[in-house]
């Protein structure tokens, strides 16, 4: 199938006299795809081209091969269709030498995929096929936004530097707070959990999109998996689904007050969305740190995007214990004069800074969080929608929510130990 | 009276042919005392008698110039007593040549006298006067662990160094979080909000009692006191003492949960009590960090030591969020294990952790509080009535309770601002 397509676009190309070479890359092409693999075609063109030409001419090309293809976007536009049961991505891009000298980071792809095919032999082919399953039955496959966790491309350089997955798992288990990994001679420094510098371009870390949660769940099932191996690593259980009686049931144990926020779905890609939403749910949290939240969490289905705060209390005292400068600042003239009359007690002191008890004008969640709201700046989607937010008690909708992302919060348990 | 007194002790040195030499020291002596000073006199034994002889010889020719005195106990034993409505304190000490060398530290108070008196001119002592009786005004003056403020001793060497009582009052209003002073040479190192290097023992800090709250206090009422000079800080007024029916009011407008915890008082001096009492407020607000402490406070009456604690809430809710080890670390596998049914929820990750909510077994504060304290060590006395202890509701007790002191802490002002 992969072959086909490549000679269409050749054929295409030649049609039109463009200077420009078909490359089949991705995981198809280093043999160490997962079943129902996506083929992904790149055109390189010549650099003569303006940005334009090659993007017109890369799209025209690809729609004569695809023509249900869907333009969509990243750094350059690209074709992504459907071919007989296939995801097929076609994407035009620059033939470049040297991949530190990328005009645009697609550019950089063919020669990963060439590093992955020299390096790898055909055993560890395998053994990347296994990692990669490993990893999704963990539930950290993948650099999109909605995972945060190792790509394809991650997985195959972790069993290049260390030859198979067993010795990969041997290893990670013993990865602590911050992990730098590379192959050879290093390169840049980055603050992240995770680095492995990208063998073909060293300012660039591979590893850039694997989030905290995801490393150290790749720690803890490493270790797990070494001291008792098991099928459910690869193919994990699915959850006994909880009903919204077994639910309430929890969280009446629980006696905490818990809400739900409720939005339409908008029609924002994920990668785009999913930022926008952990930044959404951070900002509801530190708004509300004043009730002690224990736990907070989203989910998103076809039609809404729900969060779900769980707080400690819902009704904070009458006082409030209202934080001023250190004495010896400037302003704390200026401190006391302000509250001489108005305090509830003081201003006081304690270590070196002044304060006073003052009345608490909010004392709800929901008067506490439409205040803050004012303050702090949502995802873009959500800065939108900021007038309708309100906080929704969990009791009084749970028959709107949906069981099964409840119950994946609710009785919460890693894939391999259900 | 100073001088009779000197006289009487020469005459009993004399008497038993001892090789003794007393000194006046102390206020009196360097012409720096507020009204009603206490005179100190100090009997300097050559260092050829053992500590036992010196000790002794110098009780019983104190005693025999004040028979009634009591015998105290510092490093030394000296006699206190009463002369004709003077507090008289005879103290035996070494005659040493150097005061780094000294045996005992009151070996090194001559000195002290000896530098400020060669140190300080006529008009300096009145500007001393004025200090401390600024620093008695705003409730900062004196070493003993009550106050932690600043000694008589302290207050002249900030005069020595800075000249005159507005001096010190500009310089102090720019002290910053640490304040080393020296006069010349410098000293040791000390991890204390304020250091002045004693001039004739640069091993010690003659600010050491002084805490960061009494450091505040002189900071702001100097710069307070620069803007607008008022009698109030000299002579400050006495607050207006609120009635338990105000006390109450002030209380229902605070909406906490205000606790007793009531002692009797025990026959300890000052300086072994308060740290006690200290150390054990801060357990009490330790153990009952779950509640949220607004405030905490304590006084001290002729009968009794009573403990004020305001927390926020008073229940938990039934779950708890329940740290448990990296994921990386060798007992991460062992947490997974323990918690695998016992768990509400969990375990689960946040960042590089494990995590479990489990049920919570106490849930309000008297619960928390007699199991936190078998971990806490607290004061010495108050480790011998752990068993008593218990936490008192205000509203059911305020009758019982000091409506002076407890004005003190509901309607707390500056003592220049009432």
């Amino acid at each position: 199938m992969s072959k086909k397509l490549l000679g269409e676009v050749r054929e295409e190309i030649e049609k039109r006299g463009v200077e420009a070479w078909p490359i089949l890359v991705g995981s198809v092409a280093k043999g160490t795809y997962l079943k129902d693999p996506d083929i992904d075609i790149f055109i390189r063109f010549s650099p003569d081209y303006s940005r334009e030409e090659m993007e017109k001419l890369g799209l025209e090309i690809a729609r004569a091969v695809m023509p249900d293809g869907i333009a969509s976007y990243a750094e350059h536009p690209y074709l992504r269709g459907k071919i007989e049961g296939y995801s097929v991505d076609i994407v035009p891009c620059y033939m470049i030498e040297d991949p530190e000298k990328k005009i645009s980071s697609v550019d950089r792809t063919p020669f990963h995929t060439e590093f992955v095919r020299a390096n790898l032999s055909e055993e560890q082919r395998d053994e990347v096929r296994l990692l990669k399953a490993f990893m999704k039955g963990i539930g950290v496959y993948g650099a999109e936004a909605r995972v945060q966790g190792f790509s394809g491309y991650l997985c195959e350089l972790l069993l290049i530097k260390y030859g198979s997955f067993l010795e990969v798992l041997k290893n990670a288990a013993k990865w602590k707070k911050r992990t730098y990994l590379h192959l050879g001679n290093g390169g840049a420094k980055f603050n992240a959990p995770l680095t492995f510098i990208d063998p073909v371009d060293s300012g660039r870390n591979v590893a850039s999109a694997v989030s905290e949660e995801s490393k150290s769940i790749f720690i803890l099932a490493s270790k797990e998996f070494l001291s008792s191996p098991r099928e459910e690593f690869f193919f994990p259980k699915y959850p006994r689904i909880l009903s919204h009686g077994e639910i309430l049931d929890m969280v009446r144990m629980r006696d905490t007050k818990i809400y739900a926020v409720i939005f339409e779905k908008p029609d924002i890609i994920d990668d785009a969305l999913y930022p926008q939403i952990r930044r959404t749910l951070n900002a509801f949290v530190s708004i509300l740190k004043d009730f002690s939240p224990v736990s907070s969490f989203f989910y998103v289905d076809s039609l809404r995007i729900v969060f779900i705060l769980e707080l400690e209390r819902d009704l904070l005292p009458g006082v409030m214990k209202h934080e001023g400068p250190p004495v010896w600042h400037r302003n704390a003239g200026d401190f006391m004069e302000r509250w001489k009359d108005e305090a509830l007690r003081g201003p006081y002191v304690i270590g070196n800074r002044l304060y006073v008890d003052r009345i608490r004008e909010r004392r709800k969640p929901e008067e506490v969080l439409e205040k803050g709201l004012k303050n702090y700046k949502l995802g873009k989607y959500f800065e939108s929608q900021k007038e309708k937010i309100c906080l929704l008690p969990l009791e009084k909708i749970i028959n709107e929510l949906n069981e099964e992302k409840l119950t994946e919060f609710f009785d919460f348990k890693f894939p391999w130990r259900r």
